[in-house]
């Protein structure tokens, strides 16, 4: 993407922000809107060039988000990627592939294995949807269990208003106040050009706390967005602008994250699929819009429309991680554990997808070359046709230089069938296990704990 | 890769060009290299910096494979890949997933895979090592039947100085002589710093003939190689530049394609593998390498150390077609097919490749931004809360927007289990089977036809 290129998606998305509008299903949203002197009419609500820079101009290009544990507070937009796990997945696909609806517990695993991860740096919400509790109160035990079971940032309950309050009132009982970024949200526009009444609500209760927002505009590309990644990407840009523009009005200077995602519809199933050359240029353009108005950037993870770990979600999984590095995503959302296009989650695939994660960091660094990294010493003992398996040198390095492997393969074939352990997801899946058996849970301080206990219990009862 | 960076790997390789030297064990190589008065020691032979600049001076950055169908050419260098199946794999693994010894038969169904790809683009050699055949003749009957089963330009036998005649004189039957680059064959270094006798004079048989070579110099880091990557780069570029400069003396201005490969070995089991963040940055470095030396490049292609098309195969083999697309590569070896660390060719796997090329090809484009493609019209008439899915501009380009899949799953759970199709494998085995059923050879003038049958069968007999 080039600046013309840029300019123009701007350009296109100022003139639908002006004469098309975004409709705000909500009318404490439209009314904010108003108040500030934005043309409205219902709820559709028109924005100028001029109103969305100056809104543009307080969000801050980088902010760091607060963990309990200050060695865990994550820069956000500084280089290095703030990592959570899947989202919203219906569904569990259990050791054995079969497919059943999340619980509480599953939630609790998930929890454990982000805190226990070297790859997962925040704690996310609604990694699944636990189909055991009331859907009224369950955001009181997801939030409950993200502050308890780990001491990374975490994410926000943006489900509805009242969630985003309960949130709010945990991270003022978990901090004392709420006066720095500690969790952040994530708000997703409808496609097209409309914002649900709880997205809203819910954007406006966290940015009038100062609390960061993750927002995002995609849609399906030829049905709820153009066939095309130029269309889609002015369209999800204005959705996206919208939002970001009502968070400045609820308090300036609001930390956003700006949200590239967008994917195709299978024509002949009628389902959207995200395991595309598409949806990574999506990615692409978005990422390079967000630089473009200098701001942060999030997109998917390992995302696969596979139901198990076989070739397919290797593929998309990989590719899909590797597409984030590569466009400088500040914020992967589904990093981990993720299958069947957002549907369940898997504990052998968030084992699986963190070694990914591993590789593709490493494979898009850059290689040191120095006098130490070349070595001609070493190069000229060896010599013409020798070895340097038994120099010093390689024993030095041989714990290190390499990246290991929890899952590969790297027997041969008769090896491979002798030893009896040919499935890589049995192999993730023992991994898992294992992690989840020596997990230990962070310290909490116990009357905060107590106080957070209260707080969901009195809320159950209301 | 910065410019100093790729200063100091070529001031380190020239210094052990001069004073560690390469051996080429063949009395003819080191007696050519003599003849234009380089400092030799047996077989060792030291290059100054000034003798391996001429050399570099004479090599194309771009050349033509010719092809007997001209519709096929391929401009190597030109920007897009030439691309390649599996190379030298002596096993087949099954539909079933066992593994057996590679036969004359899978080699001729490679050959017609190969022919009937949109992806494959070169007729490989070697694609499998057939074993129900003796060596001493196999390269007449995998030549013959690249000649025969394919009208792309193809690979020669470089298994020795007996073998790359024979296919020189095949060429000179099919094309009448032997005046334009119509065959590239494969020449690998031994680690560290040596040519076999038979490389080193395959190598010169067709440069003899002016026809292309893949010069690779790699090594196993920490086995035949440094530990560390520049270090691997600087033993194998000053390989690969004395097989270059080797090449050059044999005829000023054959085109040589530099082969930037170079992976771990694995601590544990001592051996090698491919799937590693390591492999990926080798394959950068040596990229950057062959642009500073303004020659086209080669790498490995959809490489991965599973066995069977799993979870492991579909990462490592995704993320492995998608460094070669990132890092410019000219020329792909072992694009489709190959599985276990060089050591099985597998038709599914053949076709699954073909796929994870068409994608990361696709997501390596550029996104096209114009008045079309954003389509301002389109989006004020869909307007607020719409949907595009009925839209005639859908319609329009619903058939050609998208990369369709050939094996991938884009059902739900459900469906997709209910389809009773939930193989990945046996999905891309059954198009395999059906591209092969449907396979047509191309035409081929009768007279030539013969000409080739009856000079295999006479060599055969001698």
């Amino acid at each position: 993407m080039n600046l013309p290129q840029l300019n123009m998606i701007h350009n296109a998305t100022m003139a639908i922000l002006a004469d098309t509008g975004v409709a705000f299903h909500s009318e404490k949203a439209v009314s904010l809107f108003k108040q500030h002197g934005f043309r409205t009419d219902g709820q559709l609500v028109f924005l100028t060039e001029q109103q969305v820079q100056s809104a543009l101009e307080h969000v801050p290009s980088t902010f760091t988000l607060h963990a309990r544990n200050p060695a865990k507070d994550i820069l956000i937009g500084g280089g290095e990627p703030a990592l959570a796990p899947g989202y919203g997945a219906p569904h569990v696909i259990t050791a054995n592939g079969t497919k059943r609806d999340a619980t509480l517990a599953d939630y609790h695993q998930f929890c454990k294995l982000g805190h226990s991860s070297d790859v997962i740096n925040v704690t996310g919400f609604l990694m699944v949807d636990p189909i055991d509790l009331p859907h009224s109160h369950y955001h009181l035990d997801m939030l409950l269990a993200n502050i308890l079971y780990s001491d990374q940032p975490f994410m926000g309950s943006p489900l509805s208003v009242v969630t985003a309050r309960d949130a709010l009132e945990m991270v003022r009982i978990l901090f004392g106040d709420i006066s720095r970024p500690v969790m952040i949200s994530n708000i997703n526009a409808l496609a097209p050009l409309q914002y649900a009444e709880e997205m809203a609500e819910a954007l406006m209760a966290n940015a009038g706390h100062r609390q960061p927002l993750l927002i995002t505009g995609g849609g399906i590309m030829g049905a709820t967005a153009p066939m095309k990644i130029a269309g889609l990407k002015v369209v999800s840009n204005a959705s996206i602008l919208a939002g970001i523009v009502l968070s400045q009005l609820a308090a300036p200077g609001v930390p956003v994250v700006y949200g590239a995602v967008g994917s195709p519809m299978d024509m002949r199933s009628g389902s959207f699929y995200l395991g595309s050359a598409e949806a990574h240029l999506s990615m692409a353009v978005g990422a390079a819009l967000a630089r473009y108005y200098n701001l942060p950037c999030r997109s998917g993870g390992g995302l696969t429309d596979a139901h198990t770990l076989d070739f397919q979600a290797g593929a998309q999984s990989g590719l899909a991680l590797l597409a984030t590095r590569l466009n400088r995503i500040d914020f992967v959302l589904h990093t981990c554990g993720i299958l069947g296009a957002y549907m369940a989650m898997n504990l052998a695939k968030f084992i699986a997808d963190e070694e990914l994660w591993r590789t593709v960091a490493k494979m898009t660094t850059e290689v040191v070359v120095d006098e130490d990294s070349i070595d001609l010493e070493t190069i000229r003992e060896v010599g013409v046709g020798g070895q340097y398996l038994t120099h010093p040198r390689t024993f030095d390095l041989c714990r290190t230089e390499f990246q290991p492997t929890e899952i590969m393969n790297r027997l041969s074939y008769d090896s491979w069938q002798s030893s009896g352990d040919t499935d890589i997801a049995a192999r993730a899946y023992r991994i898992a296990q294992k992690r989840l058996e020596s997990y230990e849970q962070p310290d909490m301080d116990p009357t905060i704990q107590k106080d957070l206990e209260n707080f969901v219990s009195k809320r159950k009862q209301a």
